[in-house]
């Protein structure tokens, strides 16, 4: 496949081509999965205690899925860890017991390297899951795994965040001896997103007509699907310059709510799972402040009070629910995008690779 | 001292109250520092290296700073752990090797307490800091250490937030073999706070005025100034309606920045440290993308292009000097609060211990 120019393209017709690329994507990936199981086994052979993540945007939203695939599946400690304490300010904290699992799309990111670098000669063992593995991401880290996801030419990620997080649930079922069952979870789950793909795209359309006039949203995921609340509000930052900020349920509780009207929408994730009481719990709030209610996720439909219902397949496994969770909320920053006159595929002042600071 | 009820008194006054009487908070503060130093020397002693933070609101971004006074000290490594992962999902992480340090102001926040509870009967070294030592929290953990900022009757946490702050660089501090410094670093910057805080009253309340129509704000900071970032915008949410949202240098460049126009401005804290050329940085492309800027910090004056610029004195120690750039944000809240026809001592929903699930 080569580079689509996207002046040449309707808008947003890349960001919409990975979106629906998904599925192949996922699949993709599992035809990795030996690689993923031979790195966990290394993993687990050092003893390795503490997983430390890193990278940037969408991939450290996928860092916030690790926290609880690490947690859930071998029981291991997954942090986000601060780039910044060891890259710009020289800590020079102790690695040993370390593994660290860098996440980048293009493998370039300059400080995610180079905290790969420090912390491969402090003696941590050093993973990189990238898209790339020639990049000098995966030249730097002791070992590589791709994601597989093929060419991501839109500048809003989508397709290898499913992948990120869809690897690091790999990453940590081999840990956990579950590789096998959580490799057919995803297949599973690759050929429910193929299925309700057209579906989701017709009913997001139609909610984003609702949206054109929205300035600022919360959107409200907990446990695993606070990574979706997080990836859900990057898109709709950078794709429809909607001030969507991300918070769990509880964080809701913790002062925000006093922010609410009948202005701002709230976004809900629900999941069947132990987060569940809770995001049902600030929906009711919110709706009671006078937010306009989005319920979105397998368990939508038991979100009450919403003005608009975006259920996704229930999986088989619960832990991959993020994977189907998010892509109402690409879709709708597709959607939306082009309901308030903006072309998705090129946002304002991004490039694909982030080189700042 | 009396709760005051809120409805005899005119609207902000509890929250400016308490907002001036930072200065004198810090000092009861250093009163404990004995306690603190013996604290730090048990888990020395227990050979401890992983900070493991739990909060909520506040408290959860006090605990940002956290993860840079334990790295930068004694070179810890310092996480916000996940409460949900243990308390809701059930995880059975290995604790032992792990110090768990919870901030609670009440000491009474449920799941933050059950946390606390779970991880004591797994082993690890468990630490209260809390405003009220005989709560239910004091009691659940093996060590208690007070803030003695006095009753907060505010609903929105301002003196009890910077004691925080102040207290896990007390904690680091002694840990690190350096808590006499850090303990006049302390008190010097309580004394610049209350030279300072007439004329930043006066300030905050001409900037108010400019900003009574704006819906939606970032915050930038980065290393320690994160947690200020974090702070300045939930105060801004629960008080004043603006769907503020904490952003690093780095985050803003990795999709926000597409969302900047005239009408949303940025709020960008200046440290003399580190992080200076990235927030520098990140100011430039937000003025370039057509933002209002507003400096605040100890190096304001060196973030051009500002539309407002609030500086605070530099403290002795650079490390300290969240407990200073956090001051401006808080009277714009206050200040703000007014300018929009609101009460800041009655956030709309909101009550001052959460019991939220």
């Amino acid at each position: 496949m080569t580079a689509l120019p996207a002046e040449e393209l309707a808008p947003g017709a890349l960001l919409l081509s990975e979106i629906r690329e998904q599925p192949a994507a996922l699949e993709r990936l599992l035809e990795h999965s030996d690689e993923y199981s031979a790195v966990a086994a290394v993993a687990r052979d050092r003893g390795l205690s503490l997983v430390r993540m890193v990278g940037h945007g969408s991939s450290d939203n996928a860092a916030s899925y690790g926290v609880y695939a690490f947690g859930l599946l071998p029981r291991w400690t997954a942090v986000r860890d601060s780039i910044s304490l060891s890259v710009y300010y020289g800590a020079e904290i102790d690695l040993r017991g370390s593994c660290i699992v860098a996440l980048s799309q293009s493998g370039e990111t300059p400080d995610v390297l180079a905290y790969v670098e420090r912390a491969r000669l402090r003696g941590a063992l050093t993973i990189a899951i990238t898209n790339d593995p020639q990049s000098a991401l995966g030249e730097a880290a002791e070992l590589v795994l791709p994601l597989a996801a093929g060419p991501e030419h839109s500048i809003a990620a989508t397709k290898t965040y499913t992948a990120q997080v869809a690897a690091l649930a790999l990453l940590a079922g081999h840990a956990a001896g579950q590789g096998a069952m959580i490799g057919e979870g995803i297949r599973a789950v690759a050929a429910q997103l193929d299925d309700a793909m057209p579906g989701l795209e017709r009913r997001l359309a139609e909610v984003a007509v609702a949206f054109a006039f929205v300035g600022r949203m919360f959107v409200i995921g907990r446990g695993p699907e606070f990574a979706t609340a997080r990836e859900i509000s990057l898109k709709l930052l950078e794709t429809c310059r909607v001030a969507a900020e991300p918070l769990t349920a509880t964080d809701l509780m913790h002062g925000p709510l006093a922010a609410l009207d009948g202005l701002f929408p709230v976004w809900t994730i629900g999941s069947d799972d132990e987060s569940l009481p809770a995001v049902r719990d600030a929906a009711a709030r919110a709706l009671a402040a006078g937010a306009t209610l989005v319920a979105s996720g397998p368990a939508a439909r038991e979100i009450a009070g919403a003005a608009f219902s975006v259920p996704v397949p229930t999986p088989a496994v619960t832990l991959l629910s993020p994977l189907l969770s998010v892509v109402p909320g690409q879709l709708l920053a597709w959607a939306l995008a082009q309901a308030k006159g903006l072309d998705p595929d090129r946002p304002n002042g991004l490039s694909k690779i982030t080189h700042a600071l």
